[in-house]
């Protein structure tokens, strides 16, 4: 194939002057941007995550992640075993990047670019031809366990899981194991996890879905023919998302008498990449919690030092996008910290000021220009448009989006935005203050 | 002044063709790097740490740096409170950075080129002419506390509190509290204290021993006349660095008994940044922890799966080097763990093979090309070397050094290389696999 010929998709004529957008006949995206300068950087989203993991075998996608890296062979032939394939990465001095997360696993890259043809090849060794080696598989489950239990040591961390798991319930009927547990597994899950499972787990990773974004000092017709070889002969795999559903209302709290803290979890309805109201919803975000004057940091920390940490982002889980918030509060003061931030949340419908307004919209305009530095960055950055918003967005067409926003359309969002109603809170921490919810619990609507 | 009299240091002949280095009337260092581009980073590091803290008043460097930020003057006379001053930072949009260091305060920002002057004017009121207003001074006290107490709650972080005290203890006679505490400081040292503290304690605060980073789209002329113009009133302040003295072979077992893991902290001595055996030191780190076939990684987790994490990397206090090791272990294979990190550092004097050279040389090489893309990285990346190496490594000249060093030198560093002799050793976990060290002792040499 030619670049420039029919083949290319829709989304080139979206993504600027620099990125350009292919699909292999395989299935495999690619979006490439060329960067003058003596560095590369790619990044190979592969649409399997732990919300993938088959029921009962929770941890599949973390452990298998690690045993693909166990070996593998070249399309040559030429068969590597954990020593060597470790040594020729660490020959061609690049720096590895990826792991598992809820809804994909990453396998990353970035080094000189005279080394890009070879690392781009272990990287398709690793995902198309693993060796898979029995005996490492052990020593593998029990890093796994390892890495579970020192999630029980960190407080926050452990927090997160469980609000994932109140708040993102399995589906009935659903055979995957969805977003209730964390990515490194449950106890019970890495016990029933078999060689052959994970074999089987294997034949899902391939082309369809996957998005390969690179940036390097090429030409396109090279970056497109590079990707297009490299990857010829991978399986075609499946993309079969796992649609996160929102459970409303929860409220669960989790004694830990030790603690010197209480954390603090809330997750709400947020809205989704592909949505209209996407930009406006980031800016809202912004006004929340971007800045030294944001609402949450004045009404928590700044004016009643409820906190010294408080914070609220957006989470993109199945395609959709939630409100993911946290603080971490002295005990005593916990309830209070939970009242002001879900009374910030309700008065969200009415709307922005200007004064924050203006604020919250040149944060944003400036981390646009600032996320395009780096050549990890902007490759991740690649990837994540093709995988959540179906189009790469340029850092030019991504302001003039900025520019159009207005107060009026980010108020005539909020209007209609109710996050506090909704929102399901998880609390950790000593003493008996949220004793009441140490069951799971739905709090009144 | 005009750029390129003789009032340049000697430093500017050795910092490449880009970076300048400055030393203005008043003291105050400034390297300066040109970028074509958007944006603009700095970070200003003023030689006050936590090391720095008065002896009973531990924390005084973080509550002090959090209460600059609570209004300032300009140097037009204009006056900002607390929230007056975040609302001109969000104005701008501009990120900022810093905190505080054992050694250093850092005060940082990015944003887009045309507000570069009025960033540097904030930063500069900020430390020049703040209010500190003894009002909000409680609150911030109250904050410390509270992070102080979310240190408890995350056995990393506190084992790594305690290995900085076992292992740099305070020196008899100094009147400055030195690295036994974190930065967050201590119970008593909060309750200590008081605004008439903190305002004394800001008189060493000032151009002496201090750097300003500066990466921006100026021609240099115009990039020292802002930053002379902009700091010139900065007092002078005093440049008095704390040394780090190493106490050897202590042992400290902390019990946790409610804990999944046990972490293990191992500190032993390495080499100063002015040395010149800091790159073949460097090199052998590398080597130890720098990629999937480092020794410790390769040792620890691939052939024994003793630990999912472990690491060495050099800790640099007081102007020395150090070297820092860190493991997570399950507690039963935690003595095994450790005994194995030790056996790795008790084989380093017999030198390196050379393809571990070659690995570890290839890596330091390619780091050194990407550590220098980001703006915030590259302007922190200056004010660093100024202050650590005395002057700035321009990324043409360290890939020389690094071309010019052979696996003999580093051989020949190695020979005389002995850290596991003098190692001193933390651990934080359940179990009584290291009760006999729940007091702190010596162990032979």
């Amino acid at each position: 194939m030619t670049v420039g010929s029919g083949a290319r998709t829709e989304e080139d004529t979206q993504a600027g002057p620099q990125a350009q957008v292919w699909t292999l006949p395989g299935g495999l995206k690619v979006a490439f941007e060329r960067r003058v300068g003596p560095g590369f950087a790619f990044d190979l989203r592969v649409p399997v995550g732990s919300a993938h993991d088959p029921v009962g075998q929770e941890g599949a996608a973390g452990v298998l992640e690690e045993w693909l890296y166990k070996g593998a062979a070249s399309a040559a032939g030429e068969r590597r075993d954990a020593r060597g394939l470790q040594d020729a990465f660490d020959d061609l001095g690049v720096r590895r990047s990826g792991g598992v997360g809820p809804e994909a696993t990453r396998f990353g890259a970035s080094g000189l670019s005279a080394d890009l043809p070879a690392a781009l090849a272990l990287v398709a060794d690793v995902v198309a031809r693993p060796a898979l080696p029995a005996h490492e598989l052990p020593v593998l489950l029990d890093l796994a366990r390892q890495d579970l239990e020192g999630l029980e040591d960190s407080p926050p961390d452990l927090l997160a899981a469980e609000a994932r798991a109140l708040g993102f319930p399995r589906t009935l009927g659903e055979t995957r194991a969805g977003y209730a547990h964390p990515a490194s597994g449950t106890p019970e899950g890495l016990e029933a996890i078999t060689a052959a499972g994970l074999r089987a787990h294997l034949e899902r990773y391939g082309q369809a879905g996957s998005v390969l974004g690179l940036v390097a000092d090429l030409a396109p017709q090279e970056a497109h023919d590079l990707a297009a070889r490299t990857f010829a002969d991978w399986r075609a795999g499946e993309d079969r998302p796992v649609a996160a559903v929102f459970r409303p209302r929860g409220r669960l709290h989790l004694p830990h008498p030790g603690g010197e803290q209480t954390h603090l979890s809330l997750s709400a309805p947020g809205v989704s990449p592909r949505s209209a109201d996407w930009l406006p919803w980031q800016l809202a975000l912004g006004a929340l919690s971007g800045g030294g004057s944001s609402r949450l940091f004045v009404a928590v920390r700044e004016e009643r030092g409820l906190a010294y940490a408080v914070s609220a982002s957006p989470l993109v889980l199945g395609g959709g996008g939630f409100l993911s918030a946290y603080a971490g509060s002295a005990p005593g003061r916990a309830p209070e910290t939970l009242a002001v931030m879900l009374a910030e949340l309700e008065r969200l419908p009415r709307g922005l000021g200007a004064e924050e307004f203006r604020r919250a919209h040149t944060g944003l305009s400036t981390g646009v220009v600032f996320g395009a530095q780096s050549l990890r960055g902007r490759a991740h950055a690649l990837t994540r448009d093709l995988a959540l918003f179906g189009r790469v967005r340029s850092v030019r067409g991504l302001r003039a989006e900025l520019n159009a926003l207005t107060l009026a359309t980010v108020n005539a969002f909020l209007a209609g935005y109710h996050p506090a109603r909704e929102a399901t809170v998880v609390t950790l921490g000593p003493g008996d203050a949220f004793a009441p919810y140490r069951t799971v619990q739905e709090v009144g609507a």
